[in-house]
């Protein structure tokens, strides 16, 4: 990717997730499972929810892209996600790795750090989690941005040296590190925070990009596309309750229009 | 069920389960969880949720009908449903099995065999589960309608005649055979494929209908009733996003003419 | 509180939730986690879903409240709940019992029984599960509300005696029992039964407002505010389909005109 990397290639990758309907194999959290669903398949993506230990590396040689997110994480569940990073690193399929909560305890920290040994594409977090993630002095307020998205940059670009990773650390702007120029994405709308599971459902769009796109494309992406539909359906809301549904309603009639309104891509952000 | 069975029977149907409000046993995948509930309340039903071995017999005793979908299954939770289905099967309640993702991974298909043994009383499922289950050619793309309906009935005959069970293919027309003359129903939108749990809600509400009709009665009053919600629904939204609300006031709303105006069975149909 | 206990109070309850963020921490079912979550952030508070054993102990330690319900339950689940109600008693945080199903099963009853001893600050729960929690005569229908809330409310005083706890008994008019002069609130809807998991987030409403009241003060707000909500609601929603929604809108953007507009608290209820 260049620096110059445009929104009309952003909808590029769209149209050929739309035209590819990629499966995205999805080992997520309770709550973000059901609203990670439906991002997906408005986006145009296919989606399965699978993390059985005895089926997990099976799913993984049928489908396009791999999202673990660990938020709701118990040891069955660690044990699935390990083999399905394993595979899917060993068979050259893409996965995308959401930390959710790492920090808030040692018990899920040392999980996220197994995990992001096994060469995620992409690692996707708010400022507390990537900075946990990174080493960096965690603070423990389980899922809550108690850091500020600036801050944590060199985390996230520390990070990103040491797994191979692109990063993606997001919050009021999104940060892009990994890969190529670090670069940030103005995009979203604050009301996007009192809805639960979006960010999960970010990185599972993420890893459906992933099926058409080298990670670091894959990560603009998804945060411009997600990102303006988010703002997008924000501005017809009255308050969170309906942000989900107008979100997908939105990656669904997704225009070039309203991804040029909605999101920018700076490179070389200051900070 | 004659040939003739028509609107004004499925009707009745709804009355009756309304009157009588039967407590669906469900035991199904995480995401659909919340959306079955919310569209068993709507149609009149009463759901609970309830996996644990160590309960799942009890509960099929005072439940009035049991739904099994194996969408996010694992070794306990498929110990916990071969003990509900005994349990079922031997007190004669009513179940439905949703074999969901039968033939994308060995360790899946092989639960649904296992299962499909234990006499449900109506299986449910899309072109690719139901020929998986039926032992024909699996296609592995998960939960996706990978073969045309049209080429799944000789599956879906097949597998009635072997377990006994009133089999419901669904797809862009939906298709019942076993304890009768096969029939289609012609409902439902296309835009219900975008929206993550709605086969998994049919189920749901299939079971509900087998606590008041026979099976074969039971699978035409589900398809009629949510597909024609479905469609009712769907002429409401701009997208996905909304269609599971819409579609649990329509199921809360119903009435004669939106029965009539979006659902039509069909006896014998070509092919 | 005083038996004054006022609406105005209940405001500025909201007002201190508001402005101190609780982290709340949810072990709890899984078709209520999503809405759960929602409501809180519509709130105002901080929402986590953590519920393994290796974690709980060290995650309530750096959370508010704690809410625990048993909906969906199942041994490891239980074991964890033990775990997390024994450290937040321990460490003097406020925990919030909801005791969903309790007298459907014998396995179920057990686990909150021996729950309901590991001094919760609030049970919150419909009649038949008060009563069952109580020791009053089962009833077996689930989650279903199968005796009247007005023969309960004795059950609900027998009940606070033994436990300690503070006792939301909810159903048509909801009743608060323990730590003073018992009182009904009249607030919510009727179309609110008709959309799952709202019983299971007033639970966790009532926790995150006892991270700002002592647990009595803290059952009023909840039950006002979110009841003062879900009636708003309800008046803008042709069905159930849409209510959690509109209720995290009007959560989200709640007022004292819709507060006393839509929420009667009524001290020594005859009854």
């Amino acid at each position: 990717m260049s620096d110059r990397f445009l929104l009309t290639d952003i909808w590029s990758a769209l149209e050929d997730l739309r035209a590819r309907r990629p499966l995205v194999h999805n080992i997520t959290n309770y709550p973000a499972m059901n609203t990670s669903a439906n991002v997906l398949l408005a986006l145009g993506a296919s989606p399965a929810m699978v993390h059985a230990a005895e089926e997990v590396e099976d799913f993984v040689a049928i489908s396009d892209a791999l999202v673990i997110n660990i938020g709701t994480l118990s040891p069955p569940w660690v044990a699935a996600m390990q083999k399905a990073a394993t595979r899917a690193a060993a068979d050259g399929k893409p996965w995308v790795f959401d930390p959710v909560g790492c920090g808030a305890t040692p018990y899920r920290t040392q999980a996220a750090v197994e995990l992001a040994r096994l060469a995620p594409d992409v690692i996707r977090g708010n400022a507390a989690e990537i900075m946990s993630l990174a080493g960096k002095a965690g603070t423990g307020k389980g899922i809550e941005l108690v850091s500020r998205a600036d801050e944590a940059t060199s985390a996230a670009a520390a990070l990103a040296a040491r797994t191979g990773a692109v990063v993606a650390l997001t919050g009021a702007v999104d940060y892009v590190t990994g890969g190529g120029t670090p670069a940030a994405v103005h995009t979203g709308h604050a009301l996007m925070a009192l809805s639960t599971a979006l960010g999960c459902s970010l990185s599972a769009v993420t890893a459906a990009f992933t099926a058409v796109r080298p990670p670091r494309e894959a990560a603009f992406a998804a945060l411009a596309v997600f990102g303006a539909a988010g703002a997008a359906a924000a501005a017809r809301c009255r308050g969170p309750g309906h942000l989900p549904a107008e979100l997908c309603d939105e990656l669904y009639s997704m225009t070039p229009e309203t991804l040029r309104r909605h999101a920018r891509i700076e490179a070389n952000p200051a900070g």
